[in-house]
């Protein structure tokens, strides 16, 4: 998607052909800046300190990491060790254990000379299947936004709620939960989206930036608004992206996910979980069995050093909770829409 | 309740006799600091400006200044200026009309040279009426809270989540959705209380600071992490203020409430609103008829002088949402708990 009009990706190679290239999130929307991963320890601080985030992208990263660490050493224990250092950046997204395992299967079995050049060509490769299925997510998202729309009374721009940043720098391009949005946008139905802000980290604000470079109309809210929103009329459906969906379809996405649900049931607003089929957990039967990462108590304490509460004050910081899939109305993936248990 | 160990209450006479001296909360949680109101026009400020807030605390505060106001001249005119003025500060809250109501009955009888000791004898019962019913729905909510204890493994404390801040420096003292807490914890009942920061203006903050300060165990969390919490069986029970409860037991509280009482419905978490009786409505039947308080964008793009979004980002900032009456499991108040449709 655009920035300040060019089209650009969330990461490449850097023009030395080794280096990656990612866009460091945690100065937007205030700046844009770029820097370059050279070490798989470089690879694991963005992902773990969240210079770079969103499921995808990180586990992208993560891939690249593993190229980074092979070109310095392709040894068995280089590989053992690169993988175990990425797995442990983000416990609870499962397509970064999809995306290092697929490195994996495809260095091991070559010889030790080979393994870098075979692991720079899958990861690039990944990147390539990562926009292809997004932009098919976005397809078939499309078509569901245009069926909504068509019943609304003409002129009125089409409604839709998101959570956190599930858009084109979660993803290399195009997004899940906003991929929709953008081919909408561009096929010229008025779309207006309601951003929650997303406490403690405020992902909103990358929603807000990305949704205002690409042109697409859309208004931030605190995470408490939704709910009056939908009771409101004034949310058509929800669509948000989500970091692991059970075997029975529940959805492990960013905290407060489940209470956006929770509303769009009580208000028969359609909640849609747009997601790569890599996103589907078939071993994990229960949401509740999945492990919820804990994040520092400073995320919640302070805001861009402003200290909001006094010092030494007591946080649970979970970052992820689950919305039971009686609560979803479809998945919306690169194969297709999903009927959800709603 | 306790400020560094000394028993305080919120609003009271200066020593000089008749300027209104309230606790400034603008500084809080990192400084406690007073302001002296000596005009009608400062009063206005300090609720509208949010110096001093809480639905009953802010009609306290208009009830002395109206006082403020009849001290200069307590012509016709001038009464009714006054009313006006400060009837405008806050559009939401029931007990602000209701407070300068009784003001108004207080004084308007009155030969014009004793209104204003008519009307700092009728501010001055009025907080201590407001003490005593705050008390009263304390009493009423504690043996709720011990029976509900009682089911509880021994040793365990009772968890309570609460949305904003309606403890005792949202009143005089004691506080509502806190009075009962407080009773609890000085009759040695083991509590502790999940505190929502309440965004945009982290009101979660005064409540954690009161808390801390009265020796009360609490947790601050984000509001997106209380529907997680419920899922997990860490929540006993909520307990919120309001601002208005319809005829019909609609809730207009601080926004994000609503979520709040969805998730505890979901999970079978009883769900309390504790006011005094003056918070009833009986002239609207319907929550959604209930005129929503739409505060300025800047509240949630910045805090604390920092900008969270990029400038000129558009942002809608309504205050309060409503609550339907089918969510909340009773009403505590002074005169007993009311049980809800829940």
């Amino acid at each position: 998607m655009k920035i300040n009009g060019i089209p650009t990706r969330s990461i490449s190679l850097s023009p030395d052909g080794w280096s990656v290239r990612i866009l460091d999130q945690r100065k937007l929307p205030h700046e844009v800046m770029w820097v370059e991963l050279k070490t798989v320890e470089e690879a694991a601080t963005a992902i773990a300190e969240m210079w770079t985030r969103g499921a995808p992208l990180l586990s992208l990263t993560a891939a690249y990491g593993m190229c980074l660490a092979l070109r310095k050493d392709a040894s068995d224990a280089s590989l053992s060790h690169a993988y175990e250092t990425l797995l442990a950046t983000r416990p609870t997204a499962v397509n970064l254990r999809w995306a290092l395992d697929q490195m994996r299967e495809a260095v091991a079995p070559v010889p030790v000379e080979l393994r870098a050049s075979a692991a720079y060509e899958r990861a690039d490769a990944l990147c390539e299947e990562d926009i292809a299925l997004n932009r098919a997510i976005g397809e078939h998202g499309l078509k569901l936004l245009k069926e909504i729309a068509e019943k609304k009374p003409k002129g009125e721009p089409l409604n839709i709620l998101t959570h956190c940043n599930a858009g084109w720098i979660a993803t290399v391009d195009y997004g899940t939960a906003l991929a929709p949005i953008y081919l909408a946008h561009d096929a010229s139905i008025p779309v207006h989206v309601w951003v929650d802000e997303t406490r403690p980290r405020n992902q909103g604000a990358l929603t807000a930036w990305e949704l205002a470079q690409h042109g697409v109309s859309h208004t931030v809210i605190v995470d408490n608004a939704g709910g009056l929103l939908m009771r409101q009329g004034r949310v058509d459906l929800c669509i948000v992206g989500a970091d692991r969906v059970t075997k029975s379809g529940d959805v492990c996405n960013k905290i407060g996910t489940y209470l956006k649900a929770l509303a769009a049931k009580d208000n028969g607003v359609p909640f849609y979980v747009a997601v790569p089929y890599t996103t589907f957990d078939h071993t994990i039967d229960n949401g509740d069995a999945i492990p919820i990462e804990q994040r520092e108590a400073k995320e919640v304490l302070e805001i861009g050093g402003h200290a909001l509460y006094a010092p030494g004050t007591p946080v649970v910081n979970p970052a992820f909770d689950v919305t039971p899939a009686r609560l979803v109305t479809g998945y919306i993936t690169e194969r297709g829409i999903q009927p959800g248990a709603a």
